[in-house]
């Protein structure tokens, strides 16, 4: 365990993360996943936010997405040049208000963050599990993060929340233990990826494999396959983005003023982030822990996994009050997608809310700062908070 | 000079192409490119649909896309399976009516599939271009079909008609040589790449650029960078096709029936269509010419090389009767931006029709046979042709 003050933008102190690895499932007792392989044992890096009340009916679960870790919000020191990825939404006054709520965040079965993923030592071999990791599925990553709620005394979340990848756990928490969550808000998600969403991941997936330095997923012991890594970032931060986003932050904006290269380096900025950017991945992603978790994403599918087939007989299971969000230019989950599942939910007779809200940014909207969509969740937590029994 | 008996699917004969290559621009009368270099000699590699009429007022040149070539309709044998790329737009008795016109069709500057490009050998070196293959822009690739149309006579056209890139060329073909060009159809195209159509080629390139076969450009004697161009040319079909026509095409529909693999392999049909297409697409392209024309795509600004910035400026040296041609679920180059050249051109009075058509298939929606989408040529054709007096 290590415990670090945070601080806000200013540098002042804003309360104390603690960051923790809870293990557990070792032989002979090991975790069983629905691909039918059994793990362990399994460590979850998680960090908290805030104190668990006396009666145990403030603690918020957050779910993160692809590429994002337990670090949630506030800074580790004040040199740290970046704060958590979900800082303006979670913190002391903030929407999710660590003063009220008791925030977990755990890194997903299957990261790269802290948590058993392929990069971790196979106690069987003292290597890299590699490919020889098991699959996961979100209903495994679900299943772990269970396993920790309750090691933490916890009998019933008063809400989960996340977006995107985050925001399938959030849907898959509310129909496998629908005893144990309160509310629920899935935000900018799916319940199950487009023939769209699935092709990107597929190209980015290719884009890894067909590295050399790859190998088969063994490259623990060499050069990683970073290039292929970064390729795949680019293609994902495409999707993550709007063409009007895109305008607006880069339009045909070129590198170096009024000159064309006529070559192949950067040319236009947009080039240039997309460049940094996968650049900067490698430095932090396992590129087997990609392949791994967009796969999990692609295989999700709630009507087939919970319903048999029906979304609306798949809903029929959760007991959780909802709160779905979408943003208009979100193209890689559109709108439609969430009130598909808002329609599932109302015909269960589920207490739902839903928002569409405008916003430029694409994907990425749920990650950047909006008044309007901070105060939705806000106002429903509050509201959920009220009626809330443990 | 090759001449080729075309056959309808049905194995009848429908015509004569004639394939040729036209060479110009021999040292030391070297062709000068817009970035600053020249270039000799120069092949173009061209077929012809159809006759030539007295007066020479039935010539229509069609430009190919990223993609095509200089084969637009028929086949080459009996035994050839694939007609040419356009063949349901161009035939007797087809909107692009060669029994009416007589077609021209040439492989662009920079291409891998006839005309000089970078895989061509260069006299200097007797080796590939490869990288020292000069810059060359959409206005290089039009002032070459120009040498050509000039080299069979023609001195103005009936029509200029092209889609996507080869939209571009029309573009430029109506605003380079406004004398020479009495009708154009831009179809699914744009004036400039937007930010997000800019980002999709840069991703393409850097998977290329990215493959350790590759080395600089310098493959031709060794294995080619077909796992970078296959993942370069899989990023390009999900930006042809649309959200929706995905859904239908493939949905989540699983290749082997209803069990995941929980494997790296194809699980998804889309999966199983995007590994084709790359393994498909590296056979017969070359990796070069496929950075250097979508760099030329990139570069391509009408306002910009046109109009000073002003894109009614660009327009004001137009003198062809317009038809523009978008497609509803085009999101590679969506509907705003065809009814953004439509204004620029009607704010300097020209004679411009434009029509966006409904048709789920997205930016591949031209290559794809529709009846509304082949009345609207063939009238505009007939119309436009009364009209003309070479």
């Amino acid at each position: 365990m290590s415990e670090y003050i945070t601080h806000d933008q200013r540098g002042r102190s804003v309360g104390i993360v603690q960051k923790k690895y809870f293990t557990f499932a070792y032989p002979p007792d090991l975790f069983p996943l629905e691909c039918g392989a059994k793990l362990g044992p399994i460590t979850l890096a998680y960090e908290t936010y805030g104190q668990l009340n006396a009666d145990r009916s403030n603690a918020i679960l957050i779910l993160h997405a692809l590429s994002g870790d337990s670090h949630v919000a506030g800074y580790y020191s004040k040199d740290d040049p970046k704060p958590g990825w979900w800082d303006f939404m979670v913190g002391p006054g903030k929407a999710i208000d660590t003063n009220k709520y008791f925030v977990i965040c755990s890194n997903i079965l299957g990261g790269c963050a802290g948590s058993t993923g392929p990069s971790s030592i196979n106690p069987r071999t003292g290597k890299p599990y590699a490919l020889d990791f098991p699959f996961v599925t979100i209903g495994d990553m679900v299943r772990a993060q269970k396993v920790l709620i309750e090691h933490l005394g916890i009998r019933k979340l008063l809400a989960v929340i996340g977006g995107s990848l985050g925001g399938m756990q959030v849907l898959e928490w509310a129909l496998r233990y629908p005893e144990m969550v309160h509310a629920a808000i899935p935000i900018a998600t799916t319940t199950r990826h487009s023939a769209l969403a699935i092709a990107f991941n597929e190209v980015a997936r290719q884009a890894i494999m067909a590295d050399p330095n790859w190998r088969g997923g063994n490259y623990y012991d060499g050069p990683r396959p970073e290039m292929g890594l970064a390729v795949a970032r680019m293609i994902g931060h495409i999707t993550y983005l709007s063409d009007r986003a895109l305008r607006r932050k880069f339009g045909r904006r070129l590198q170096n003023k009024s000159q064309f290269s006529f070559g192949f380096d950067v040319d236009f900025q947009v080039e240039s982030y997309l460049r940094y950017q996968g650049r900067k991945f490698v430095e932090r992603f396992d590129a087997n822990s990609f392949l791994y978790i967009t796969k999990a994403a692609d295989y999700f599918d709630v009507k087939r996994q919970h319903g048999e087939g029906s979304l609306v007989k798949a809903f029929s299971k959760a007991r959780a009050r909802f709160l779905v969000i979408s943003f208009s230019s979100d193209w890689l989950y559109p709108t439609y997608q969430s009130r598909e599942m808002v329609k599932a939910m109302k015909k269960n007779g589920l207490d739902v809310s839903f928002c569409e809200i405008e916003a430029d940014w694409g994907h990425d909207a749920f990650l950047i700062p909006n008044e309007k969509f901070e105060n939705l969740v806000a106002a429903f937590l509050e509201r959920v908070s009220r009626e809330f029994e443990p």
